[in-house]
């Protein structure tokens, strides 16, 4: 097995001074990496039913699409403000500088379904959580959280694990 | 077997007057209609050597990723402009009013490597036809490129034979 955190991508200083950005697409294009990244983000789920994958634009729609086949249900978009094609319910959330909004299609999830939401990296939480209110206002039950990345000292975890929302990661990575 | 053509969505007037969408998120979210839709994509591909797909932001993520485990090979982004956060390649593509530029990592694909291009549909195929150049700019062969929806109307595929592109797509809309 090879180790998935050393396929990771460390670049400096992006997307600003200071910020140690963590780039998953070397992960990605390692055929074998990426093959163990989906296998273990699905993993934990195998066994119990889940009806579908949301995956939070755009990286994890890459890992999302993957999970959903192997667990054989379906796929929902979280996407960014105004890409959804049909009518749509959004939630704000907070970033460094105001606020911005993700997107589902109001008919995207079913009332009792489960779903499993799935990201490239958990920062600080606030797309997560704003994922998981959207889908929880659509009466739906939320099985985790699974990314590949944590970032343990933005806290992400622990905002998702403070609305019962339960999570699976496969590496982290000390400071942001 | 479900007629997956029939989980398509069709939105009238978007994103403008006259324009019949196709909507691939209700194929996405129906647990058999993913599956058969990913397995279809992946069939021709199967037998051959495929290093990578490259799937086009941000419809092509979510089937490529899937398509890319099923052929246990890795998976390359190309992405809008200024997305990617290592050093890139560029290439512009003309739109209805102007240009945009897709773009891919500089060493996200090796010369000599067999890639696959996918993404949800195709309708001129202006995208396509960018990410092929980029891919053959790294030294790179096309398999094929993969759709689940062409447009016949609007010319895509004929586009991409022109330039010795082979296609596979699982389905065909009359009109745009």
């Amino acid at each position: 097995m090879k180790d998935l955190k050393s396929l990771i991508r460390t670049i400096p200083d992006y997307p600003k001074p200071g910020i140690l950005f963590r780039d998953v697409t070397t992960l990605l294009g390692d055929a074998q990496g990426f093959k163990a990244a989906i296998a273990q983000l699905a993993e934990p789920f195998r066994t119990i039913p889940v009806d579908a994958v949301a995956g939070i634009e755009a990286r994890g729609f890459i890992l999302g699409g993957a999970v959903a086949d192997r667990l054989g249900c379906g796929f929902v978009p979280i996407r960014k403000k105004g890409k959804l094609p049909w009518k749509t319910i959004g939630e704000e959330y907070t970033l460094e500088y105001g606020v911005d909004v993700i997107e589902m299609h109001e008919d995207a999830v079913a009332a009792g379904s489960r779903i499993l939401i799935v990201d490239d990296l958990i920062a600080t939480g606030g797309t997560a959580e704003a994922t998981a209110k959207l889908i929880r206002r659509s009466g739906a039950d939320i099985v985790a959280a699974a990314f590949v990345i944590d970032l343990p000292d933005l806290g992400g975890l622990k905002r998702l694990d403070a609305m019962g929302v339960k999570s699976h990661t496969l590496m982290a990575f000390e400071g942001h």
